[in-house]
């Protein structure tokens, strides 16, 4: 089991009279990662509004006023992988994919995946089925792309990366995701905040990494390869960033830089471990 | 109350030894939209495998042998629809958006609304609020806008046709989309087939058309103005084509066009009437 | 008359042991501008290699070394404009065009104008051919379009800023230009520096223009309308931005923004008059 | 010597009352390629407007009535290849190239080599420098992309044919002149026609080549490699397909597909040898 806690900061000023937020910061829920406990503070005395969307991730909702907003979240989570021997995992037929599996099996906006459908196909044909093949294509993305702050911007789709070798955690998913896809395997786009990734790149941020379906089940990767799977934790889901960011705002605001850290819980009395690589495949989605 | 009756036929020849195909060519059920009978006939003695997706979809997936495949599928439905007069329609709040709506505020691979901010508001920021506004979109678009068969493919997006000024109903609807969007207006893709087109347009074939939320209900609106929104029955509903296609294909197949037929039931005796223009504003969705 | 004084700083840090840069600085000379004097001052010792490419752009190549390069660059320019009466100035056909014009027919990168055609004939094919239907197209840019520094890149191309409505010199350019193709009218990017903008816009920098060829001759359009065509002095001139960067940089290197500076000589004794809006229509190129 | 002779022909109908035609049909002149004889018919009993380009390409303009037109043209030329020994080629330095190449090194529509850095110099980086490189260049774009009529059109950019791996001759060029930029050689893109394709790839059609400034000197290999170097030959150059369409059409247009017939004069008394694969580099232009 691992328990993490972490916290986000975020800060705003807002131009317009008033202007309206939707937030996807809140730690998600599923049947392997628990809220033990969190808590939300929101400046200019507003009220959320607090649901869900159809995918699962928890959404908050505010009208602010002219002026100075701050933001803070922070939980603590506890994640019990499903854990699961590599060799054991195939790509599911699609006749046998769940109903809700398969629109993730498209191309979405920064996923162009029905563009890629040789270079996938030439590229890891030959590789075994499987877990491997995914495996295959997460460590060709990670060796093809170099770690670039600044690289890339919103806009940036899988094709951009393909083309310019560089990226940062987000483009490295879309382009995992959109050779999963032209292989036929559904592949999502998780965000959410990584634990043990090497502090030399820099400051605590919010992550995006990888989920694909085998043997029936979603199994987390991490694209570009800077943090443990174990340590990541799941904020939102969806087909790539454009459904999932952690702020949407409508009106004229300036924004800061989130603040964001993350730490494990280890007590081994209690039967927390720190993240760490390990050789099985790791699942924490529902199903 | 509209009643039609319709039916589609597929035609494919799989190359492989075996293909799998997603079909979305269900009629929709909707609190509005009852089907009150329906025929599906499948060669090959396959059986589908039927469900629908999270966004009610009902989706048909069959796994083909080499050889060819015939899809026959009609059904005869009743379209209640929900009347509004125009001018008492707003525009909902974000804060008051259902959460399931909130995915259709945000662009997509071919309604890139986040591009087209300062046009919708240059453009439309001077119309009253509501279903004026849309309908004032509307009309733009089929002003801007020339049907010319064959004048864009699966790639074209929104942008593309703000660009090119010709398209198809697809294209009208990406357009009107992501103005909409652009505007903080919840819209969406609907597949469908529509009754009462000129019939110098051609065949008649799938069409697709758009649905924007107003007062927290979802409106129908034919962006490119060649149907009467009454006679527009639904198959898919997404956030643009890419998420509803008729038919998705896994494997080398050759396709033959669909042919496709529909027809009104007017029998005022059983209060059936046949689908015209009309002034107010209708629904068909479940809300 | 018009006698400008204009100077160029630039300032780099070379990062790799040797880096080989292209300059596009120097004032074009053409028929109608003369150069009076001119100063070259670079760091480093470095002999440069000035020549000329095909299309009259006066190149200065050098390979500089590791560590910090200056250059600067000022010029005395006269430009002897050819004036002409709007009303007599009229599109040539294809057949007379000089076969040198015929490049600026086409699309290229950054304005796409085969992707205009419609937009281009349905917004100016009524408006009457000649210069006014020039003018027309400079006024829709430059009132659909707002100026907002940093709202573009590198990438941007005219569809973009079709989409956007925003930009800068740069992009009012090239969005004018592509609809002048699209109605057959060839059309050119010229790189320079404006005498006579509004300081509000913020420092003299380098400009971006319009040439259109008219009876035969190329005439000058500020697309963005910040400066009168009369203080328009040429550097380079190409088919879009693409061609005639100011610096083209080949190695690892760190960039200053440049600093320029312009000012008119005005001096009624010698004939030379300050720049300003005037209702001829001027050229100031060869043909 | 290579002496080829071939033929095109070429069929519209023009439907507006008149319409502009720009054709780049002639066989090029330099000082390699020397046109024995040649042959023009034009319809319609129309003078042909002939000149050339800043680029040396020979354009034919013709303003033609509605009604049929048909263009044939045939030519005889000799092509006196000047051989290299690839050993020998070394990759120009920037500052050593003529300046009418510079243009060469920049990105183009088509060729988006500043998208292109990192892959090339990842892929290529470690090749040795000249002919080999290029080489390898040309040998890795013809095993990663398959040649497939119809899997693009005239829109499809290097960066495309990157994503999707298959494409027609253009494409091949495309994205070898866009790998060569981006390794700072100049290159550019020839259309002409080829003598010694397998004839399984269909009938003779236009074809389009590569030119890579080695030494100082255009050098020509076939992007695609289905034909050998020496039976290439050159009607236009320019820096991507953009720059020299074989018709450009204004007007309203049917159009049917060219008749392209080419063949080579085997006559060894007179020194003609047949097109044939060499370990040579060859260069048929001016420089």
């Amino acid at each position: 089991m691992v328990r993490l806690h972490f916290s986000v900061r975020l800060a705003y000023d807002v131009i317009d009279p008033a202007a309206d937020f939707i937030f996807n910061i809140h730690a998600a829920r599923t049947s392997c990662q628990r809220i033990v406990s969190e808590r939300l503070a929101i400046g200019q005395d507003l009220v959320p509004l607090l649901d869900g969307d159809a995918a699962g991730n928890r959404l908050m909702r505010l009208r602010a006023r002219q002026g100075p907003l701050q933001v803070e979240y922070e939980a603590t989570v506890d994640i019990a992988h499903r854990a699961a021997a590599p060799d054991e995992l195939i790509e599911t037929p699609i006749a046998a994919l769940p109903a809700g599996a398969l629109i993730y099996l498209y191309p979405s906006r920064y996923c162009q995946s029905d563009k890629l459908c040789k270079l996938a196909f030439d590229t890891f044909g030959a590789v075994a089925p499987g877990y491997a093949r995914v495996n295959a294509i997460q460590q060709w993305v990670q060796s093809q792309v170099a770690f670039r702050s600044g690289s890339s911007d919103g806009g940036t789709s899988a094709l951009d990366t393909l083309a310019q070798r560089t990226g940062v955690c987000r483009d490295y998913a879309h382009l995992m995701i959109a050779l999963c896809r032209a292989l036929n395997m559904p592949a999502r786009f998780v965000s959410g905040i990584d634990y043990g990734a090497d502090p030399a790149l820099g400051p605590t941020d919010f992550h995006a990494y990888v989920e694909v379906m085998l043997s029936g089940r979603w199994y987390v990767f991490d694209a570009s390869g800077v943090s443990p799977p174990m340590g990541l934790l799941r904020i939102g889901t969806g087909r790539d960033a454009g459904d999932i960011a952690f702020a949407t705002i409508f009106g004229r605001v300036s924004s800061w830089a989130p603040l964001i850290a993350i730490e494990a819980v280890e007590d081994g009395g209690r039967g927390f471990v720190a993240p760490a690589y390990c050789r099985e495949a790791l699942s924490t989605a529902d199903c």
